[in-house]
């Protein structure tokens, strides 16, 4: 299939790379020309603008959106739908709120085109070699571009999981219990890091991969860092996070769901970007306050 | 190699059965001679004692408790030790507390007998195809009994681990992760369950377990729970648990270890065993009385 | 000062009586024409309508909002603007968002007519004998009605808190602050009545009332609460929200601050509402897969 | 009433002078002969020795221990022991663990000394102005040194719990409430400190002092250190504790009860003890790993 592809950061190159070792026909377009001339050494076409690349597609046009969410995402429906005609089928595979998602797919489907709402799964490894993904919106569009995700997935790597939103809704979820098993993997090696025993990570993170009831990628990466850094010592625990976990958790308020552990790994987070806080400047105070506990001075 | 194994409830049968098929000569004792005979039924050799089993292997004696934690440990250590010979190696591959495990093989090690403290990961379908092995205790007596080992865990599945203790807080650990994951697990079906959205959740935990950042293990057997029962209507959500979650709570508090998603993981357990909470009445009550906010009578 | 009161139901009321107790003039109107007459039968004097309230006053108008968040503040400003004039002062004392007293104090402010965002507590004690107010708003506006908050509020219980928006703000971040007191308060409670100890926990609270630490209203309700129900065998433990705990950690996921304790005072208010979780269900299934332990049926 | 006081650092000096300034006699030993020479510069009776201190009592005697809990406790109870008769009772007003008391209490038992555990709360100002006593042991013992309670507490301020160990106990969980507190308060206080609003945060402490649901003395201590330090800019938010907050979520554990504010409180004080976490390392690392996030390097 000859489709478009636009955005082309980690996830969005390796997904093209992907697309065309399955026979499928990439014309890429990115902000920046230095991404598409790289795209185009890689053996894929280039476009030079968003409109170009509309215009090098056969109707029905198929173009998998792989940017930012938020705003890049909006300017970029802005400036392709004119040249899209009903019919078409625009795929968004970023970690875009589902709200958005909702409403672009309400937007463009007054034009006639379809928005498939793809949560994409398994980092740039799985964009490069077998990604996974959940697919919200019209299920015939689903089933017209279905080629795509069955080739670049892994097998069983890809679900068709309902209407608008629900594949970026699905992703956001996933991506929350991915903060939690994060943390939970975290806090483990941290306990053992203070215990009397001196482990050996890499090797523990090893055997945890292998029978255990906690295997998985995470702990397969986990094994990969202490592999190249036993201890760590190179990297700070600042833990960034790019949007998703928070809104599992304004979900979870929403729904008046009970989400401690995902809530907790996200205000974790949080807590790691500061190097102090003011909650502790309180309670140290009021220690001190009321039983003459000495306070660090700042 | 020729071992005694005491304990033939589901980690421990299964395990006979594993040892067995790797060419291993399994003599095994359990207090339920249904058991035992079951044991011998599926081609084992079964003893009717403790004592008998001890006095059936040769020198250096083997022998794998797979028993409850606890008192039953201790009162199998008392009854054996005696049949027990320096050199001899006790392989206690229960879930015991890693401090049990520092007393009880300093207290073998007076008589010149080795104890290694192993925990098993994988569940029954780990030992019995493949289990996960963290070994604590004397290096070369792991060494001789290694084989053991490497027989009956998954490739890559066992690590020797250091002195006494270490193998069985390795397996705390383990469990305090497999805690936080889990519940990470389930917060993020509840989200979804309570969500807009209608998913079917065993093909949703499937294409997580195909390709997924958050594919494991766990989410396999997410899949295998969802396909019996898509929305677990039959199971009330009791949280049961066997002490290790809260051995690694206890631990986190000891090592001033701040490890909030395994703790809350193992609160929200013990949430489940109420219908209602004193909190939850003092709140109530408290809201009443400075708001006039309705409480629900009892 | 004369005054317009819209709003009679249990703190609006009580407010009323406060205001004329200390020789303000009182029109009251309240959807309720029942409210209306027992506030005239306590002494006040009543509007059939927003209007004839509106009418009934000297310029500049003083109307006090203390109505519920949300639409019916937004539908008495929508009643009442037209009836008022440049100079004129709204207050809204209810409990209404932060963003909401924004937009609607620039809303009035395109007519010249000031309006002060008031955050009150103490429940309605308070507002019948010395409440507790946070006001945002206009600075001169606030000058020209303090008196009314001098009369009503306890000695020291009131603060021009800056501009709109930030008295609201200030009751959110107080009611989270309560949330997470009410519930350490619960907590403690709970473990007293699972201990060996068989407490009196009316007198327990009696005794913290006085001298203790932990000191102050709550702790007195606490009490009050236990003096009417020594083991609040007749509330059940389902904790409602009313709306201002979940702004607040809302506000704290926005500004990315830690507040894990008020977070989890929110989110234990929600597990209250369940009988039965999904999560729970979950991690019982999980359970029950990988180690064959049981659940319990539905 | 004559009675010995053992101990006195913060608590018990103030303690000592509130107790003469009640018609008491008290007689002092502490370690230190300078805090001893500082008592009787105040105006009381010092002692040279433990048993110099029991020498000077007249039968049955009283004394008053105010001692660091742990071996300090233990060690002056071995040595005044000898010196005591059956019928005397020991007071114990400091921080022990309930289990401790318990154990003592039935030690002291055998020789017919009487044991009272004492929960002694209200900080400094409480043991020298009136402070907050929950006392366990026997009836008896109680009720024969009521009146030292009832004069140095403040009215209402003094509770018999029931059973040895239950003062301590009930003093356990009083300082786990206050855990809780004291980080609502604080993390109040963060929220607004990272809002857009700039507030008056004595200001703030001080009408919340005043009339508010959360008026208490923790919160007239938070305007008391607001009113010192106006940011708290001078204070790290280093949060050290002193056990009782522990005690309380280890018995919390042991109990199977759900107390997820209070332990977050803890472990968020654990938390602020570390510049950085090994959580947050794993944490990062594993983005880097899957998604190549950058992380911030050591």
């Amino acid at each position: 299939m000859r489709l478009g592809l636009i955005g082309l950061g980690k996830m969005g190159f390796h997904l093209g790379l992907n697309l065309m070792e399955h026979g499928h026909e990439v014309v890429a377009y990115d902000l920046s020309s230095d991404a598409v001339r790289r795209f185009t050494e890689a053996g894929g076409r280039g476009a030079a603008s968003v409109a170009e690349l509309a215009d090098t597609l056969p109707a029905p046009r198929v173009v998998w959106l792989m940017v930012p969410h938020g705003k890049p995402v909006d300017d970029l429906l802005t400036a392709i739908t004119p040249r899209l005609a009903p019919g078409d089928i625009v795929i968004e595979g970023g970690n875009s709120h589902y709200q958005d998602s909702v409403r672009r797919a309400a937007e463009l489907k007054e034009r006639g085109i379809h928005f498939l709402d793809v949560g994409t799964s398994g980092g740039i490894e799985g964009a490069r070699h077998g990604a996974c993904y959940m697919v919200g919106g019209d299920p015939d569009a689903f089933a017209q571009v279905e080629v795509l995700f069955r080739d670049t997935a892994v097998p069983g790597g890809y679900l068709y999981t309902g209407p608008s939103g629900s594949g970026h809704y699905a992703k956001m979820v996933h991506n929350g219990i991915e903060y939690g098993m994060m943390a939970a993997i975290g806090e483990g090696f941290e306990i053992l890091e203070k215990s009397r025993y001196d482990y050996d990570f890499a090797a523990l993170a090893r055997v945890w991969s292998n029978g255990s009831v906690i295997r998985g990628w995470l702990m397969e990466l986990t094994q990969r860092a202490f592999e190249k850094d036993p201890k760590l010592a190179g990297i700070r625990g600042v833990m960034h996070s790019s949007g998703e976990g928070k809104w599992t958790v304004q979900e979870a308020l929403e729904l008046q769901a009970a989400a401690p552990v995902i809530a907790l790994s996200l205000l974790m987070r949080y807590r790691s970007l500061e190097d102090d806080t003011f909650t502790g400047k309180v309670v140290a105070a009021l220690r001190n306050e009321f039983g003459g506990h000495a306070v660090e001075r700042a």
